[in-house]
């Protein structure tokens, strides 16, 4: 085994650390929360530097105009832009858009990429990915689906509804995932598609994402043969390739969002003075202060591990590592900044010292891209079936 | 012991339950977060009604207009009311003007009373208790006060900034807690005093205090010898006064507020599916609910003793146990919360299930009336050095 | 509400705390874990002592030679005997003996009261509880029950097998659950009956249980029409009728042990130096010590709570809140005692800090009288099919 | 970074797991705890197993007759050998014999490694380490040292107790630590110097260490002058070398005994019924399965890490990771321990399942090697004051 960062992946870490603290984290102003239509036109301007920067797409191919990093290398960069909500964004490398660029480079088909893929690369547009649906529909067991795709000539039409889509306000394309007869595809829909309906914004406890979370309803949206996206039938499969590098990539990112909420803690807990003491003095402030560091260290060596699962074994085969790693960085991610927010005291609930933010920003990360619970019964049933060691 | 509930208390409790749920949950729109505003206008409407219902200050003696309940029987009403954010300030029984309608009844002159006391109980004004201060002020350690009221002929001059001023905005009068030669003073400020200035509203992550959390600075701000509120250099003793009972509420009414997230939380499981079967029949989501009632049971037993050492007790020896309440109750509330959100998938975190509500609101009660770790530190140094039984 | 003890209930229990500091604990000598023969002598004598000081048989009827507490008297005195591993024998208060006399007592025929019960009480004798099987029989399912009765002219013959039979070695009587033609019934065996077979002891982590636990076999047992204690095919109900109390019963005794690790631990703390100053003032042992005191509080008004719906409701209306108490009696009482040994450092994991007995004698609690995780499925199934508010 | 296992490693990895299973598992009888004397039989038996089957003192340089494993390798094989709480001794890789091999082979003298070190690795004698004391003394806290040596012409002498000396009963050597004029020094003490006193065994709750755990006295306990070990003075620094990768080593070896005891819950919940069903198919016991996996493969991360430190990085280097790894693995032994009982019902809390002993061997770990609340502290102050970034 080898811990070892090379010294190109050291040196690019610290351009990046440098870029979030310098020109990232400024523009963290408290106004975003109640002007969400900022966040695109800040998200357009830190792409600009990123690119200026030569640190924009680190993640992806050098064919596709990025870095070329492997996933190991990814995880470091990932946990460094996670620091600011803002900081993957900045790099175009946040969700939605992010799995959607890597689901379309893979699957997508010469004219498909010229059409979607390389937009979305230049940051030009913004796309969602339309799988869930509000009850009794798609939610954790995706096999509810409930949105179809009828054949028609020379297309498809999609009629359902979807909720908790990520980005959709402001997003040109949407990939949805539609029932079709022996099984689910994936579609290429233009959101200036007439069937395309954008719903109501829901009001969820984050407030980073660019384009919120949409309602969105698809009635009789007609889409030509040439939308769909890898093969007919393979969706939920296609779905699946996505998913497990997508929760490990937010495992990156959150990390980083943790790391910044004990910078801060650090800051302050180093400087306000409560009962005659620095608070830092306090035995009580160390003890969870140690816990943070030690479970950010545990947290990322799940996330390397798992990073050089997705670079050395087959997709498949990384599913059991990704689950694990889910549960464990999103729980300790939460941890870590609840106890951070106690350490800050009052201060710590306010939006300025971030922590508000980063706070309500990750619990729903314990619930999406598959909650605690349904990843902990499939780890259990894998490691009983297989008679696995622990 | 008897842990009965008297006929006329239990009646009592179901027509508060019934009120909640008919009045006040029907007005928790999901446009209070962005609307502040109309926070106040509720108020004065629900109180109305709860006037009409003649459930109005349930917790203040007959003479004072209220249902005159001892501190048990508020404990029931309290959380009842909790059950909906809105609830306690229908009846009137919420943080601060609560605090400092006790302080003033206790404390005040028969003109101060006039004066403050007859329009605060009858919900015609709104005040503020502007205690805590800046770094490095007054926070956890109240000792480290740093506004200073000076003896001028005929009054007081006051100089200081204040911030967490619950209430602020909107209010007509701030109980204010100043430094004078020999100790602390209370002082009655008129909000229209030109040396009184409403600073900034601060962004905090709960939204359901009807006049926000502000700074406040006190610029040679004159008040008279009649302002004074109990007696000069007392004003810790009678601040420690007010927040015993003050912490014991608070776990009162946010104890409704788990019930109400476990309420909330039973519907959704009862109804959706996952996997084939209905969300409830799942273990992993049983074990979780059992932990909520179980946990709820416990704190609402502490609670209850605690309120009944209030009615039986000397203040000072309420302190312990009031101590252990406030830490248990805030973190079992925020723990009950925390599952219930995850049960209810998606959905719990948005405005709409109220559940993001309820998660935000209460997670700052584990940091203000002192937090967990200031109350562990005092509640061990007690029973050490009185070599307490456990 | 009411929180107050009795005058005559406060005086009693000040003169068992003498008792089990001044007789009991003495007797706590270290051979007890290598010498279990020497429990039984020291039982009697215990026993002996107890009846001199009138503190004998404290929860039965006057009728029987007890006190004639109520339930709310006896969680009191149950949990200051329970301060000793030894101190619920000395009183006669333990399992199994405990939970049999109450069968006899309620069940029993004057005959069987005049041969079992009289001797019981007397501490002349003492009795098991036949019920757990090895697998696949009954565990924490009592309906797997595999042991059989088969009539016979004049009485049963008993076929079977048991395990983990609590104070089986040295037992005079043993009261069996064996499957007859529709459903369970109770058996009273004389352990001298031929088709009694004593198994081997079973080495278990706990090592205060007088008579040990052990494996039993029944092989073609006869016993008479009169053996048969309550009513034929109804021994699951009256097991449910000994169950309920009996798990409370525990955690009364159970809070005696966790308030006695506390007692050890304050001791040590204020007296041991480490790193220039006395442990007790370091704050990370003052925060665990803190929330001893919080959870023991919490723990023992489940308790008392429990115990007043035991002298005031139907059993089958305590099943639900004896369920909760002892899922978190169990969970806390473990949680305090681990704490305690960490807190004690090296000391606290030897026999001579009494530490680790505790600690040993508490686990297996949160497995008997039903796991955790049993009870939480029941807690849950009830709540979601009554819609209880919790 | 690379996460993967050299073949060779790999290879041995299987053959060490093999002997486990096959030789040394079979030898854990029931017997052991009451018979410590048979300890010291089996261990001498078992290790002419392992010579012969060339997995003897893998962790070795080849000159002193072991395989050479660097740090990382020796993780992955202490792991397999702590499955068995006989498998570390078996391969004469436990502690404390296995620290006092290092300590001798690193400071030792040409003479001290013919008379000491090499009867050590051959397994012809065994030894102890003298360094904890009773109050006053040293424990969590070092400098507290009181045991003192006394220059005397030709050598020293040597007056002090000490206690929770593992391994003493039987050991031929002691290493020493005693205060000298200017801070402390080691001394090699044959036990059959008069003035070196066994006294008692101590009653801990493990019951796997050969040699137990004992009182000792040096009564002017005279030693030559080459019986210092290393430099004069320099003990405490000696010791601190010796510490941070033996504490590294209990990580590697209780890891193990986690893995065992998830072994031994598979083979019981896929076996065995309950209501209905088999255990394993309960969603509670899938979800605390799972954690287990989870927090071990996290664990095994950390001590990969903490390994591969002590390959590369200067042992001061190593403190910081040592500590947090320290945490983080004992306490998730004991997790992970708890709820492997907690599912085995109550055969998890006999010895027949191995699960009492793997819990109560466990347990002090979390102390000894410094409590975890001491290396919480010293992990803050180290990132606090070197603004060490998460």
């Amino acid at each position: 085994m080898d811990f070892t960062l090379s010294p190109d992946t050291e040196a690019l870490r610290r351009r990046v650390k440098q870029f979030i603290d310098d020109i990232v984290i400024p523009r963290e102003s408290e106004d975003l929360w109640t002007q969400p239509e900022r966040l695109d036109e800040i998200r357009r301007e830190l792409q600009a530097q990123a690119k200026a920067a030569e640190l924009y797409l680190p993640h992806l191919p050098k064919a596709l105009g990025g870095l070329g990093l492997n996933w190991s290398d990814t995880a470091v960069i990932f946990e460094e832009a996670g620091r600011s909500l803002l900081g993957p964004r900045a790099l175009n490398a946040a969700a939605p858009d992010d799995g959607n660029m890597r689901t379309l480079s893979h699957w997508g088909t010469p004219a498909q990429h010229a059409r979607w893929l390389k937009p979305l690369l230049a940051g030009d547009i913004r796309s969602c990915f339309a799988m869930t649906e509000p009850a009794p529909g798609a939610g954790s067991d995706p096999s509810a689906l409930l949105t179809v795709a009828s054949k028609v000539p020379g297309g498809w039409r999609i009629n359902g509804r979807k909720w908790f889509i990520t980005g959709a306000e402001g997003a040109s394309l949407a990939i949805v995932l539609a029932r079709t007869d022996a099984g689910a595809t994936m579609f290429l829909v233009d959101t200036s598609n007439p069937g395309f309906r954008l719903g109501r914004a829901m009001r969820t406890m984050d407030s980073f994402a660019v384009g919120g979370h949409s309602e969105l309803a698809f009635v009789d949206c007609e889409v030509g043969d040439d939308d769909v996206l890898g093969e007919i039938n393979r969706g939920f499969h296609h779905a699946q390739y996505r998913l497990a590098p997508a929760r490990v990539t937010h495992c990156m990112r959150f990390l980083g969002a943790a790391v910044r909420a004990v910078e801060i803690t650090q800051r302050y807990v180093t400087q306000r003075q409560s009962f005659g003491r620095v608070l830092s003095d306090h035995q009580a402030v160390q003890t969870q202060l140690a816990d943070c560091h030690i479970e950010i260290r545990a947290a990322r060596l799940m996330v390397a591990h798992t990073a050089w699962e997705l670079d050395h074994l087959e997709p498949t085969a990384v599913k059991h590592g990704s689950s694990m790693t889910k549960v464990f960085v999103s729980e300790t991610v939460h941890r870590v900044i609840d106890r951070c927010m106690q350490l800050c005291g009052g201060w710590g609930t306010t939006e300025e010292s971030m922590l508000a933010h980063l706070y309500a920003d990750v619990r729903p990360f314990r619930i999406y891209d598959g909650p605690s619970e349904v990843h902990r019964a499939s780890i259990a049933k894998r490691v009983l079936n297989r008679s696995m060691r622990p």
